[in-house]
């Protein structure tokens, strides 16, 4: 039983992708495959599910994130899995995992335990290329920017006041700040620069907000590359490039299938960031899926103070999805982390502590309800859980009128998750959700901040220097202030302080820069240092990983 | 009739991929599917073949390059269509083009007229992924070099001293020459470096020339990154890189299948730069080829001075392939040229620049004789050529005692080159192949140089000064001497002047610069500037570039 994650993803039977499909009545002719367990469903096809019934929208979000982990994508598998089981024709709708990380010190993102994505050496991989269509597309527009400057700046475009990075899907702090077009006049001009890893690309929200191919061109032309000597912004469509770019994601926009290791359908489209992006998987990964199962399972990035505040904020308002049930997961372990337990105590039994850690989970269900979705606890069982810890545990969520259920999908796959199944289908049947965003979007880019702060962190409000104050200002009255905002900061804690765990209060968030992704489509509000490229530790998992004889990989986890 | 290439692959009907898989009796299993039209050859099913007979391999190679044009991929692909239009079991075995100059200013690179591969988009942009994955193991090595120095610097790498280089598949002049690790500490230590172009990379090299998975890892490990401070080489291995290297590459390594618009089987894998590199499609779907086709035609970079001098003394050599064929494409054109006459003037008959710039076909088929493998020349038709010029160049290479066929291809398929598949079959039938290298591996690196300089491009010899002839006799008492030389020199003149066309004398080749390519296992002889980096022209084909309402793509040629 104690086998590893990649264990049990290498001992699981895969179905051929086109019986996956099948399941989902989409026939062969109509997806794309990749291998023979993989596959893109066509545009074509999905333009033919318009007038499909919409299926049930639940989001899988946490609690703030800890070393002890929560376990989201599990649950998210899991749940799916469950849902399967007791009947219901349920897909799950994930982030892509990014290459480059894998080579430093994380593992994998397709789940864990019984609940898994498969095939994960794949989906952590390469997958079906949409990480290197974005990082090409990225690339094209910069080398077009720099061209545009070497044959005249037309445009004149202010090479002090180029945005525009580069990126790559690897983890490099080499690249992070360099200089470019060294070595004379056939280099072009010399300027700062630097690269941010793949998921950092606006691209990358772009690609997940787009609904199709001609938006995905729109989004892509209103791009900010710069800003010209007269402070005017330079889109990418001044220089044509919003052509070119959407060639170059035309079949990576179509969502990729694969399966659980149950065999029941999943979603992997999209991964951007969820701290300068909205870190959620594609709007049309999720539309598509609604359109095809009764029931959609999808995650956000880190806890829900930003993930789940951005799926709905962003993600639900611009694409109009309405989520029909929120669950929250949470582990007993990562509760009494934010008890103020070490990682080392964890194994004792600690009620107090997970008593006192508990205040995370609260702020996070009533903040949630504030969406008008109804909310239930999903409990990742870990073995050292003790009976007076869950009872404890479920008392004081009851307490909120909400539900607490224990799973057990890590260990026993979807049968493991049934109580939290059949719980999520009579809430979404008994509850009608009545979801709403949490601010209008006539609200100033100031009063949006400062709502999300107080609303949603728990702060007192958001400590803004007067210069970018002046900027949200501009932005506002050059039309941009009806777009929502996009909070990068911390996911460890509702403060900016990391180490501020459990439900802080008076504190505020400074906010350091804002950024317009016009593209995207949100003011992105940077509230701490936040890493755009990744380095490598001293000793990367790349040293271990390899092939074996046979050609299997080994030491990717 | 007046169709541009675009316009015929789009008129094309495509076979379901499998279908051509079945024509050489693959198994649906055992391929890889990239959609319905691209698949990979599954490594395992490439095992079972391995006591199959091999089929008769024959080379593609041309006269020097001219803006006037050759078409040896055209007629490679056409005559792989005329074998099988005569009841031949033929394959072709081709390059995968480039990402990025498709943005610049060049075509496509998958044949002309009837004579091409398809899906000619799919080709020409991200394919199947192979060139992401090498960027990706590239860019892998590359971070973990400058990860080596951030964390210690173990292996004691002098940062002035690496040699290794980032690679991007684009045309972006900026990152030609660039300064990394600038912003302190976190940065890693500031350094000068540069992009080159994905091709460029020795991993495609190394990628084109390896037998297997365990070939390939070896020969990643062998890859110098760099030297110490005591200025002895460090390699891929001494980091621990190898392995996760061919992690990335794993996929990426079985050949690829698609279809001639005729819907006869291509393999298009692996293209390396031809001049820094080999310039041959991969080992791998070169031996895979002869072991399903009883015709394997393949074709190499630029002219048979570059092209096929390095097929036959690096590809053949190392893989111990024996070709059976040598088929020199020319055109009246592009002798013309070669003659004199300016590409404007080249619409009227001029029967005697034709004779002198024939000059250059006839030095290209005496060169290939000395490889024991017999010789053709294929005339790719112009509408222009007029009858006087036909006579007059099949009279001069008949007097060589070598036929000169002139070829349809291009306008009427298969069907146009049934002449010279007939007389390849023939020729192969009646002229027992003798096929050896130009040079013996045990002579010293500069009488390798010296010797291709003399029997090949016709020169004096080598000019070379005297600290890279101490640097090349370092490397034969190292043990690198037993290596074969690839030489980067231009491809538009036998000499190291583009401007000397036709078939010069009396020159010597200045050696500017010798690199060890350890890994892919040869010397790079570099003779004059060789562009590692290509840049954007004023308006490039990506401003045109673009999708249609249908999502098609416009504006790639």
């Amino acid at each position: 039983m104690n086998l590893s994650d990649i264990e049990i993803a290498r001992q699981a039977t895969k179905l051929p992708i086109r019986d996956i499909a099948a399941k989902l009545d989409i026939p062969y002719e109509d997806i794309v495959p990749y291998g023979h367990d993989k596959a893109k469903i066509s545009a074509k096809y999905i333009e033919t599910l318009k007038n499909n019934k919409n299926g049930k929208l639940i989001l899988v979000t946490a609690i703030n994130p800890t070393p002890a982990g929560e376990g989201k994508t599990t649950t998210t598998i899991g749940l799916t899995d469950a849902l399967n089981h007791i009947g219901k024709k349920a897909v799950a709708s994930l982030r892509e995992p990014s290459l480059g990380p894998n080579f430093g010190q994380k593992g994998g993102a397709a789940g864990g335990g019984r609940s898994q994505v498969i095939p994960m050496e794949d989906i952590n991989l390469h997958f079906t290329g949409d990480f290197h269509a974005i990082t090409s597309a990225n690339n094209l527009l910069a080398a077009m920017v720099d061209n545009h400057i070497y044959w005249g700046n037309e445009q004149n475009i202010d090479s002090r006041r180029i945005t525009w990075k580069r990126v790559v899907d690897m983890n490099d702090r080499a690249l992070r700040d360099i200089v470019l077009s060294l070595g004379g006049v056939k280099n072009g001009f010399c300027r700062q620069s630097g690269f941010d890893i793949t998921v950092a690309s606006e691209i990358m929200a772009i690609f997940c907000l787009s609904e199709n191919l001609a938006d995905l061109t729109k989004r892509l032309g209103k791009i900010i590359i710069g800003y010209r000597y007269d402070k005017t912004p330079v889109t990418a469509s001044d220089i044509h490039a919003e052509g070119a770019m959407a060639v170059l994601l035309r079949d990576a926009l179509a969502p990729n299938l694969v399966q659980t290791i149950e065999h029941n359908p999943a979603f992997i489209h999209g991964g951007p960031f969820a701290n300068i992006a909205h870190g959620c998987n594609s709007v049309i990964a999720t539309k598509t899926a609604l359109k095809l199962a009764d029931y959609v399972v999808t995650e956000a990035g880190f806890g829900a103070d930003l993930g789940a505040e951005k799926f709905f904020d962003i993600k639900c308002r611009k694409a109009g999805l309405k989520p029909d049930a929120t669950v929250i997961v949470a582990t007993i372990r990562a509760l009494k982390m934010n008890g103020g337990i070490e990682k080392s105590d964890l194994a004792h039994e600690n009620v107090a502590a997970l008593k006192k850690g508990t205040a995370n989970l609260l702020r996070h269900i009533s903040n949630m309800e504030k969406y008008g979705v109804p909310v239930i606890v999903a409990v990742n069982y870990f073995n050292s859980d003790t009976d007076a810890e869950i009872e404890a545990l479920q008392k004081i969520v009851a307490e909120t009128g909400h539900q607490a259920i224990i799973c057990h999908h890590w260990e026993k796959g979807g049968e493991g998750a049934e109580e939290l199944a059949r719980a999520v289908v009579k809430m979404i049947a008994e509850n009608k959700s009545n979801f709403h965003p949490l601010y209008a979007d006539n609200l100033s880019l100031e009063e949006k901040i400062n709502t999300i702060v107080r609303e949603i962190y728990g702060g007192r409000g958001a400590d803004i220097p007067a210069n970018i104050l002046n900027q949200l200002k501009a932005w506002d009255e050059e039309g941009y202030g009806t777009l929502p905002v996009c909070m990068a900061k911390t996911q460890y804690s509702f403060s900016a302080d990391p180490k501020l765990l459990g439900a802080p209060e008076n504190f505020t968030i400074p906010v350091r820069e804002v950024k317009l992704s016009a593209g995207a489509g949100f003011v992105v509000v940077i509230c701490g240092d936040i890493m755009t490229m990744p380095g490598l530790p001293r000793h990367p998992m790349a040293e271990k990983i390899h092939l074996d004889e046979n050609g299997n990989i080994e030491g990717l986890s």
